[in-house]
């Protein structure tokens, strides 16, 4: 977790209660010719906080994909998603991504995922994720990585 | 339906038996660093589907934004998303994008669509879909509209 | 400027000795089929410095597009980039977008712009905007615009 | 050159005179919130062109990254682009991407590329691009790569 020593130390966001929170600003890249965010544009956020959540657990998607120790190249992958589109966000907003583990298996975790402005939920989805080989093998998730999740997973949920 | 006279005949894809169909070129743009499509890419590629079928039924995404008649402007709005990721695809495939319409309501229009690579079926989704106006009133899609797609819509599905 | 007093201090960068300075995340969306980052992604960056460095001026993308003031809308345009790709960035790196007036001319805008890494540029451009109405008539930057820029202008470069 | 035999034969654009041609719809996701299209789009559309001109030559992205005759892998990487936009497009337009070969070195080549549309150029851009392994060391171009671009090296420009 060296970037929280850094010069940018929110720059991967906070866990606080077992939910992830990272903040991202509505650049023109966001929008579309509506004048609102583009609806693909939201897919991209939620794949920022997974991948800041998983940061901040001390899991290293360079060294998945490359790994140091001769095991095979592995990445986290889509399986699923539902997402449910409330309210739009505009050019220049600050929104929160808001993640949560909601179920861990074998080789899958399902998260939960909302956008958030002004404490408002805009954006909602969830996401199932599943930890695969180069070749296509899902790979079962190993206790580091189990071990990295299960002390965050939300029991409440 | 211009286009269909133009250079690019095929530039906006086809309409065969109720399906719309449309091939996208996997580029650089697509991938990402696990050597594969990244996830997100596909839902632009759903929308490229939708984008050009509601052209070839000869409604006009530019009309809409900016009405001639004076009439408020409006948008297609996605509401839902889900997405189910069955194979990965690879720079240089061509895909091909797949969509009907399932269910048209008053105000809105679900589609079922896929991502297929030889006739394999490898990413799925069901969208709703809404029109709006600019200031966030959803629009009974007009007489219009639902003649183009009530054509089109399959019976079957 | 809100949003220094919010939960995110640092999320539109800091103005230091005339020179804008926001971080980048290196995220899946960014990256390529060769590992490495994308080389459009780089213009999506620079555009963010630009965006941030204007927001932390006190000038508002939604203002000047909907001017609440009756006036035309209005939006920066980018008339010319250069940009030269010196070395590459991968998955979550932490960037920095480093931004700088160069020239100030009537309704033209020369910016310097450098991404960089530990302290070493990896990518360099220069970005040549001009503020444009809707109808396409490149604006005088008024004495507000031309106020907040000449105040940040670099005299040594 | 299969595609050309294939259900979508312009997919891959054409080459006339020296140049590539290949025609690009603009989508949703090409627009910003100023209601025309994202300057970084042309970016990804002019990679677009030198791809599908690369693809017509017989050189396979796919072959170069991961050689099947143990060959170190390899792409094609951008050193400098300089882009000038001239005038906006919008939502639905059909624009074509026109590249042609201006000077090929030992190991780079520069690439002149246009943006038209109804035969107006409306972005221009001169593109070096080099050859390079994945451990970074820029690759003279073989014999295949350099016959293929001879061939269609413009000699007028």
């Amino acid at each position: 977790m060296a970037d929280a020593k850094g010069p940018w130390p929110d720059i991967a966001g906070r866990v606080d209660d077992g939910r992830h929170v990272v903040p991202v600003r509505v650049y023109h890249e966001d929008t579309d010719f509506s004048g609102l965010v583009y609806h693909a544009s939201y897919i991209r956020f939620f794949e920022r906080g997974r991948s800041d959540f998983v940061r901040l657990l001390g899991i290293d998607h360079e060294d998945l994909i490359a790994p140091k120790d001769g095991a095979e190249p592995a990445a986290f992958v889509v399986r699923r998603i539902e997402i449910d589109y409330l309210k739009p966000a505009a050019i220049g907003d600050v929104l929160e991504v808001v993640s949560e583990c909601e179920e861990l298996g074998g080789a899958t975790l399902t998260m939960k995922q909302e956008i958030r402005r002004d404490d408002q939920t805009i954006v909602r989805a969830r996401v199932k994720i599943v930890l695969i080989t180069k070749s296509g093998k899902p790979l079962r998730m190993g206790a580091l990585i189990r071990g990295a999740f299960e002390r965050f997973l939300n029991q409440d949920s």
